[in-house]
């Protein structure tokens, strides 16, 4: 697509979806569609799609004028020995589905242009990235906030769409758009699950059937709890240790990374469950790291 | 100025200058304009103007159809025990500098604004941050990194403007837009000299009279280098020991920071001066820090 202006609205839904892998590219046209008022909303994916982007970008397609998905396995978020060789990729697959979506741009850049010889710039937003995932991925947020920040001035989004599984990572990216003057709206959308509560993940892939039937038992104690606080227990030592006992039992072959009731916004230690606090989990299946996390209290709408 | 379109030739010319801080009414007023396909030139300042800063606004002036010259001493390039609370600052005289050369937007904003409690997201060019002044100062780019980033979100220029003086925050500035993408155009200009050579700087205003005839003698030993240069002599270390001796003589009153030949991009020490090298030099006058530098080789123009 290479103009913009009243007839926009039948481009977007008659032209094919463009898939773009040049830096200069991509930022030229969403710098003409910026300067021709258009409102674009940018979903940073990972690739190889689940429901869980699906709905980012149904999210998006309904509320912007432009929509361009971006998909990039960001080496800089992955610490040493973990699983960037093997993480799950399949961009034939993934550009039919956006392409089904009627996503206007399929952002695809590489490595060697986001981080050419020589790079040496990072963006940190430093208290939050130390907390629960901070803690056994030191260098993980600093290069999520780094990638966003590359992503948000090479497509210049007004909004930008992430999902809540990734909670932690959602908090860090509003902290880091706050601090820096971002002209961006953070939008989060609900986790999105299977059918019998596993939050989506490209890296459930990763799963043997036994762990798959085990991993379903990461969400289901985490609704246990959530029912805890419902009927009055708050204390964050109690139900720690509850969650704690019920994984152990439920599912024998994980090791728990944390489990933790932290406050909503500063990711710190909540002494009590109440409405601004959340539940939140990682461990290990075999070589999978799974995460999760449920909001706490009544006004809960996450479920 | 509330309205941009055909009549903006008039309007720049016409309308006065506007002195903001809100940082939401400076972002709207530079979304707006840039939505308004005009070409924005911001030229960030720590205030109390001279020459040298005239001088980055006159360009700006001329190639741009708005320009935002920002006016802000940033804490978060100074160390503990630097001069950030007797900076010098006089804001009228500034705006009323500005006015002259019709500046479009004077952005004054408050620290309370810029920094808030919980201000924790931190922009940084690691390497090239940590040579020359980076080792005495060891926060002040990532000060600088930071706040500039900042300002290009909230201003949206496509072209900031910075002088030649402060060399290294140049190369920085330029490398983290780089590294980011940001879609700015940085321009750097030469350096402006008073009669005897010292280089414009807000600090001047510190030196006594004696040490402000003195630190004439820091420019004269650099334009000495040169003309070593030029007539053959190349070799850093006695380059580098020729300009210590000449500055023990001359400015007997300095101590010495460093005087460093050092590569034009890389800022690495270059084993001989060539067209892609300059010297540069800091030294402290009683409490004052003053730094220059120069290019060498054939096609240097920084005079």
């Amino acid at each position: 697509m290479q103009s913009f202006g009243l007839i926009h609205f039948f481009q977007t839904h008659i032209a094919p979806m463009e898939i773009v892998s040049d830096l200069g590219q991509m930022q030229d046209i969403c710098m003409r569609a910026r300067i021709d008022n258009q409102k674009i909303a940018l979903v940073p994916t990972m690739g190889f799609f689940h429901e869980g982007h699906l709905s980012l970008m149904r999210w998006a397609r309904l509320n912007a004028d432009q929509v361009v998905v971006s998909v990039f396995v960001n080496p800089a978020q992955f610490g040493p020995g973990e699983d960037l060789d093997r993480y799950p990729r399949d961009l034939e697959r993934d550009s039919s589905m956006a392409r089904s979506l009627s996503i206007d741009f399929l952002f695809v850049p590489y490595a060697a242009d986001l981080y050419p010889e020589g790079f040496d710039t990072w963006v940190e937003t430093q208290k939050l990235s130390k907390f629960l995932c901070g803690q056994e991925r030191p260098a993980h947020f600093r290069g999520v906030t780094t990638i966003v920040c590359k992503l948000f001035n090479l497509t210049m989004p007004r909004m930008a769409v992430f999902g809540r599984k990734d909670r932690q990572q959602l908090l860090i990216i509003k902290k880091m758009v706050r601090d820096l003057h971002m002209p961006v709206d953070i939008v989060g959308l609900p986790t999105i699950r299977e059918h019998d509560g596993l939050a989506m993940s490209s890296r459930n892939a990763y799963l043997s059937p036994r762990q798959r039937k085990e991993a379903a038992n990461v969400y289901k104690g985490l609704a246990m709890i959530r029912q805890e606080v419902l009927s009055g227990r708050t204390d964050r030592l109690e139900l720690e240790s509850l969650l704690g006992n019920y994984y152990r039992q439920n599912i024998p072959g994980a090791v728990i990374d944390y489990i933790q009731l932290v406050n909503a916004e500063t990711l710190e230690n909540a002494s009590r469950a109440d409405n601004n606090t959340f539940m939140a989990v990682a461990l290990k299946l075999g070589r999978t790291r799974l995460i999760d996390n449920i909001e706490l209290g009544q006004s809960t709408e996450d479920a």
